[in-house]
């Protein structure tokens, strides 16, 4: 293990972090509110630091998939627990542990939390909440990348770890002309939100705060009814917007290459639009009578889809009050999550996808035991490898699953909310069921059930190698 | 596809499942029942049928794997449907779905009852309700290979249909004589059973029921209360014996040829036996405070473990009242299952070490991408293509849990009742939480609901494959 490049990395991604942090300490000015020296502290500390570590260049630069997986998992780690700083120097959440939740929550694009009174909080942590899903929806890596590229190896291994999907490869020969195009399309969209939000009536901090959400696909509000008081116009804006930002980002570069053909050959993304159609369809047909018009359930239905499958976790109705088969397809889309190489959380569709013809082709097999058919997806062959990481990542991912519903049903729970707790901060969803539902938050656990809801939310964002192989010791041998 | 030995093979099936009928037709008779007509008449036209289409053996005896899977899968959906048929036309359970559920639930050694009034029932149905978990546990098809072997590849590809586990070996070269010696053992096992119960103060008719229900892990009690009402010892018997009918029943043959040492290197039943000590600890010290005796508490919680892990379903208390941690140790039993080659249902241990160890691989290949370190359980490598087969088992099971969960929520159940009926009767288990907990029954689901459960039974039983391929229309293409 190549301590030193990981070190180097580290630095630059707190100095990129605290640089960010001075925003909200200009948020904090302009509202005129007390808490403003706890940013801009933390900002100068963490820039200083930063900078101090990664001033000198390691000589020896040999970076394999295990440092990149080393680095971005302890990015994260760190972002968060430095994110956690300022909130919890203003004592505005009082308990470290509950700092470090909500800011994990936040760069993970999970937007759980465990504040019970979201408003009671400042402009300046409001923002710095949302504006840290802007930041964990792209990947700050992926921004270190576009303003600081590395050597090659070093830039294509750190990535690799942070971005999601089964198979993550470039838009262009150069990373960081990808990095840089990613970015380029993730502000554009985010400035288009903000426009559109402000027109539509809301305030130009609340059209930040929402676009911020939105764009990581994060799920922070900041009323208590999440967008359940804004306008029927406003609920549609966010509902597309979600729906845009769980779309594979290839598809907006071929757009801007004016490839269109090329997108409707793109199967997960063709997948994608019918889930949700069919989700909407059947989620309408269900609450239909509990709404007093065919377009209130429709729109009530399409923006808790969107919201859901996005894992974005933005509410405008309690859908604990919904029927079970309503209730059952929200699950089964949390389960599957937006598409690969998008802000979305959750397995991905792709990974879906493969797995069901990884299955088809098992069963093929017992009908023609002598024919050979390959794995295939957008007329191309899926690598063996590919589908055997895939399957396998089904298996991890469930292993932790029931592993962290062991830990988390010691506390007090019930069931469902345990299980749905569990699967709601894996896949970066937000909301579960009952007591984490909606209208509820996640305030009540204890420390050990928080602990392992942090290590959820980053082992998901990340897809979870980067997380789990900080813990396995074989890691950290010498080379 | 060859039908006409598919034929042949079902004529037999139905031969000796209407000759098995010929026993409850007995009890009706001592008991002086009024329905002893209707084993008697259906074990009479079933006889003749079978032995009618079963006469003539067919020229064709070509039989791969496809022809296996077909045989066993139809083989099995038929017992249930002529199974019910005694119980239907006695008015017993006057409608025939329900009649088909329950005999499913039997063969398939379930448990799950759509009964509301187990003890209204007459004596003939129950015992033929209990040995119907006795004919499904060994399996009907491995009983008919017992008595009347067919040609070499029709045997084994039969065997493997049937058999659970991830790999099915023969334990002697000729396949006649190792279904024989598994039914030996299985048939001195309940014996010993019966005749323990006997003395420790059951009825004749107690003893042999509870004898069958346990050795084909089924669960179908004789009274409402299941075993709750028995003495302490009683439980401890049943408690044991669902331990051993859960163990691979190759650690038996290993016994009586004397193979001590090779016992102990089977990592399979090893690990079995880990996880049941580690079950029952955690939950007797989970429910110490709910019971006035450690004794209790340790009885209880052993008895529900081995009930849940081996799949059985008896019940000596209303686990749904236990807390959350304690649930949840029983879901993840609940999905384990017992050992592959076991009269239990479940995922298998096996399958289970398997996809942990492919997990450990590819975690492993991370940190020395140039190892090639295969899979190894009990001193050997684990083929490659086993190691997929067994991956894509496990998502091919999620797929048709999920599946089934959703078109159960169409019914009108809560969360909780419906994820657990279906993980109840995928894997064979019988009770699940809340509605249909120890204390409920299926009764109230609705007919899709049920044809869903009676699916799902069969499916599990017969580990997917060929229930599954029943259902897609190339399997029944000519050669």
């Amino acid at each position: 293990m190549n301590i030193a490049v990981i070190l180097f990395t580290l630095g630059r991604v707190i100095a990129i972090e605290s640089a960010f942090m001075v925003l909200p300490g200009i948020v904090s000015l302009i509202y005129k509110e007390s808490n403003w020296w706890t940013y801009f502290a933390v900002a100068l500390v963490g820039m200083l630091a930063g900078l101090l570590v990664s001033f000198k260049k390691p000589k020896n630069m040999q970076f394999f998939a295990k440092e990149g997986f080393a680095s971005v998992g302890l990015a994260w780690f760190l972002i968060s627990l430095t994110g956690a700083l300022p909130p919890f120097l203003s004592r505005e959440i009082p308990n470290y542990i509950d700092a470090v939740f909500e800011m994990s929550s936040g760069f993970t694009t999970t937007g759980a939390t465990i504040l019970t009174d979201v408003e009671a909080m400042s402009h300046a942590t409001l923002f710095w909440r949302s504006f840290s899903h802007w930041i964990g929806g792209m990947g700050i890596v992926v921004f270190l990348l576009a303003v600081m590229p590395m050597v090659g190896g070093v830039n294509m291994h750190l990535l690799r770890a942070e971005s999601p999907g089964p198979v993550v490869g470039k838009l262009v020969p150069k990373m960081k002309d990808s990095s840089q195009i990613l970015y380029f399309i993730y502000i554009v969209l985010t400035l288009i939100q903000i426009i559109s939000l402000k027109l539509m009536g809301m305030s130009f901090f609340e059209a930040v705060c929402t676009s911020c959400a939105t764009a990581g696909t994060g799920g922070f509000g900041i009323y208590n009814s999440s967008i359940a008081d804004f306008s029927t116009l406003i609920k549609w804006n966010v509902t597309i917007f979600m729906i845009l930002y769980g779309v594979n980002f290839n598809v907006y570069f071929l757009i801007l290459a004016r490839k269109f053909k090329s997108i409707f050959k793109i199967e997960e993304v063709r997948t994608y639009f019918i889930v949700i159609a069919v989700a909407i369809g059947i989620i309408t047909v269900n609450i239909f009578k509990m709404y007093d018009s065919f377009g209130n359930a429709l729109t009530d239905a399409a923006f808790q889809v969107a919201s859901i499958i996005t894992t974005t976790g933005f509410a405008t109705t309690d859908f604990n009050l919904w029927p079970s088969l309503s209730k059952t397809v929200l699950i089964l889309i949390m389960i599957c999550g937006a598409c690969a190489g998008s802000t979305g959380g959750g397995l991905k569709v792709s990974r879906v996808l493969i797995v069901i013809k990884a299955v088809r082709q098992e069963i093929n097999s017992f009908i023609h035991p002598r024919s050979v058919k390959a794995v295939g997806m957008d007329d191309r062959t899926v690598d063996k490898a590919v589908v055997k990481s895939v399957c396998v990542y089904f298996i991890l991912f469930a292993l932790i699953y029931f592993g962290s519903v062991f830990i988390v049903s010691i506390d007090k729970y019930d069931m469902v909310t345990n299980f749905t707790a569990v699967l709601a901060t894996m896949n970066n969803i937000g909301p579960g069921l009952e007591a984490v539902g909606p209208t509820g938050n996640f305030a009540g656990f204890n420390y050990l059930s928080k602990i392992v809801f942090i290590f959820d939310m980053l082992a998901g964002r990340l897809e979870l190698y980067p997380i789990l192989l900080l813990f396995i010791p074989p890691m950290w041998k010498k080379h």
